[in-house]
């Protein structure tokens, strides 16, 4: 068996001691999935997540395109979807989602590994939403797919939802998620 | 064979046309990996990639901790690493990682799966920093290991490196991805 405990406070801070200057101007900009078939997940993400489609990418010569999808307002979206200022603007952007589409994927045998079976690695998105209980309300009306509702199992308030891909999305709200979280430590 | 075609950009937009009132309050807060050593994991994230320690919490009964990073300012972040008001502040801040720890994995045989080899998921988390060679010139000296250096393959000044469980890092730059996009599409 290893050591089952975890890092004390003190020790984890004194692992993240320095600040270094070279990155302070570093931006998390994309967390990158791949997709099956763009006309599924684009409906989810902007009609269903309300995401907007911040630009859109395609390489020929490589058969694939990709959609960054991200909670932006509209009047700061300008110009054509794929035009080169445009694109300039969204890889500026923090927290966005780049869908990546290899053509053709949406009509052979492709699917894709969520993460949260063998082999584990990635495990999911998260979005914080002002109320989750009307948050999943309308999802469950659109007929979006439940990992876990709110109510379901220790974790109160939290849900966790699937993208047409079947990647795991958590819903919660930051209040009730300092609460719950002090429950269980 | 599939249709090996992207959707056209108009067909793009009109999936998705809607603007849900529902969701206007929605925010991207977390993407979340499992990692095997927090002793590897926080000083790269932090040291290395320049992101804050911005919450830690612990969950006893579930042998597992959660470290949530983020690129914020230092007088931004107030409290005690695990206060409840520093958790609330964290769940409420757009573009975090969120690394769950599972205890003991750092002394087993637990590896983790990047989603870049069979069978692929997810691909990486990306960084936009002002300058992608100086940038790469900095993770060289510290020993990153790279997938990708800035002048290999056909996309110029894109790199990608690896953190320490082989998860995917994009480097790149807002100007320049917007250019070299433009030769390819």
């Amino acid at each position: 068996m290893g050591d089952l405990k975890p890092l004390s406070n003190d020790e984890a801070l004194k692992l993240c001691n320095q600040t270094p200057e070279e990155t302070k101007d570093f931006l998390f900009q994309q967390t990158m999935y791949r997709i099956k078939d763009p006309r599924k997940s684009l409906p989810f993400y902007s009609n269903v997540l309300g995401m907007k489609l911040l630009t859109k990418l395609d390489f020929p010569s490589m058969k694939f395109s990709l959609y960054f999808m991200g909670y932006e307002e509209v009047k700061d979206i300008q110009g054509d979807l794929s035009e080169t200022s445009r694109i300039q603007w969204c890889m500026g952007r923090k927290a966005t989602i780049e869908l990546t589409h290899n053509w053709g994927s949406e009509n052979d045998e492709t699917t894709y590994h969520s993460g949260n079976q063998e082999p584990k690695g990635f495990g999911h998105i998260g979005l914080m939403v002002p109320n989750v209980d009307k948050a999943c309300e309308r999802f469950e009306k659109l007929g979006v797919n439940f990992v876990k509702k709110p109510n379901d199992g220790k974790m109160k308030g939290i849900a966790f939802i699937t993208d047409p891909d079947g990647y795991w999305i958590e819903i919660f709200n930051d209040k009730q998620v300092a609460d719950v979280v002090k429950e269980f430590s």
